[in-house]
């Protein structure tokens, strides 16, 4: 069984002008990660509709198995992203009998929630319940958009609102299992040391080494600057069909580089959580 | 004279197992945006040569101003960014006679502060001071591994360090004036409110209205949910030549998508800054 790769996407003009700091993408790539899956490539783009179908055929050429979008469900103008997939698959969008009836209960929900008078279904409302045609909604159970999924070829794509508490929930509720189903037992387990008083470039060769003897570990090397004395972080991580196995390969790594750092003078010590 | 597209790509794979949340394209993102260019796209990928040289491909082909990288500069076998750029440029990587004597110098200075040992210019170090082919150094205020910038076309690529610090100082040093003298003296405006009582799927044909009549100025909506009443944030944004026709025009928007939210039971009033 080989790992699954997935992409991510996110959408939203926002993520563009540096008022959002994209930690949709971030809690994506850490559940995927998790669960067992890696993740190749993250792209932002625009609410547009030609950006977004040319970022979804891009990511459908590189043939991973899951397309993971973000952002862009909703009743506004610029929720575009079903139309982008829409083109990119070259099918309709056309409004989904189950969708619609999602969408029709969550009104009827907020109607009686709120004691509001009935809530007409205008068109920006019947918008969310339009769907590429083939795809399949997931239900929302926080907010009123229902996510998609839709399956082409080998890639399984799926599409998540933006609002945060919207995509977690439609995530764990319905892609986690489907994620599941493909990653089987992998695990990803990783652990960090904290090396002073020796730089990076004098560690970069230790690594290698220590790489070279465990070539299941991936090691990688974050300098901390603005330290008076030299602060280098060192997070090893590995992705195995065994938790066990994967424990101890990390902590056999962890500990030859501790030595070997120690060894030209180095101190090391566990890395305090982020 | 028209706007000023640029391209982010960040390169590491702590990004895309969800180890660090991606601060630096936020950061990039609103500079470029401040100084009055626009984003068009942000791309993720891993530590990986071949997709590097694939994500700055095709970044090239869509023949914006700028292409900023951010990471893979240090001295470790996994800083693998400017071999990327070489290969997707066509051009070899070659120590550059500058960029040495900037590494060497940045040593140099280590030394008597710290008093080190004669520090050697080990294999890794040298790295540092590798450049594509045509490409010219840009000097790191606070870090060791320069930046760079190459010219092709239409197209000014810089590569920039990962560490924060060193990214933003050779940013505001390097990269701001190149920007400026592109961009002139375009300027961003935005300013937001929120809006109560109303839902997006309420306010949706009203934000159609407001954006139909200020064409310059781009309305959009940010639902809030896990609140008990329904509360939007809206968020305008304009880009012009003139700071004050920025200002009216987004000023001009926000007056009249309040009154016509309040017309229909909701209530608003200026955002909190976030």
């Amino acid at each position: 069984m080989s790992q699954v790769v997935c992409e991510i996407i996110t959408v939203g003009n926002e993520l563009l002008i540096g008022k959002t700091l994209n930690t949709n993408a971030h809690w994506l790539a850490k559940r995927i990660t998790v669960l067992g899956g890696s993740v190749a490539r993250i792209t932002v783009v625009r609410d547009d509709v030609s950006e977004i179908a040319s970022s979804v055929k891009e990511a459908l050429q590189r043939k991973n198995s899951f397309i993971i979008t973000s952002g862009g469900l909703g009743p506004t103008f610029d929720d575009k992203t079903l139309e982008g997939i829409a083109h990119a698959l070259g099918v309709e969008l056309k409004v989904h009998d189950e969708a619609l009836k999602m969408v029709r209960e969550k009104y009827k929900k907020y109607v009686e929630e709120r004691r509001m008078e009935k809530v007409e279904l205008t068109p920006h409302r019947l918008k969310m319940a339009k769907l590429p045609e083939g795809a399949h909604p997931l239900p929302n159970p926080v907010g009123t958009a229902p996510g998609m999924v839709f399956k082409r070829e080998e890639t399984t794509m799926v599409a998540l609102p933006g609002v945060p508490q919207e995509m977690e929930a439609i995530f764990e509720e319905s892609v986690t299992p489907l994620l599941q189903r493909e990653t089987g037992k992998f695990t990803f387990f990783e652990s960090s040391i904290d090396a002073f008083g020796v730089g990076e470039s004098s560690i970069a060769p230790l690594v290698d080494r220590v790489m070279h003897e465990n070539p299941y570990v991936y090691i990688k090397s974050h300098p901390k600057t603005g330290e008076k004395v030299y602060h280098v972080e060192l997070h090893f991580s590995t992705t195995a069909e065994d938790s066990t196995v994967a424990e101890s390969r990390v902590g056999k790594a962890l500990v030859q580089l501790s030595e070997l750092i120690q060894e030209i003078g180095g101190k090391t010590k566990p890395a305090k959580p982020e």
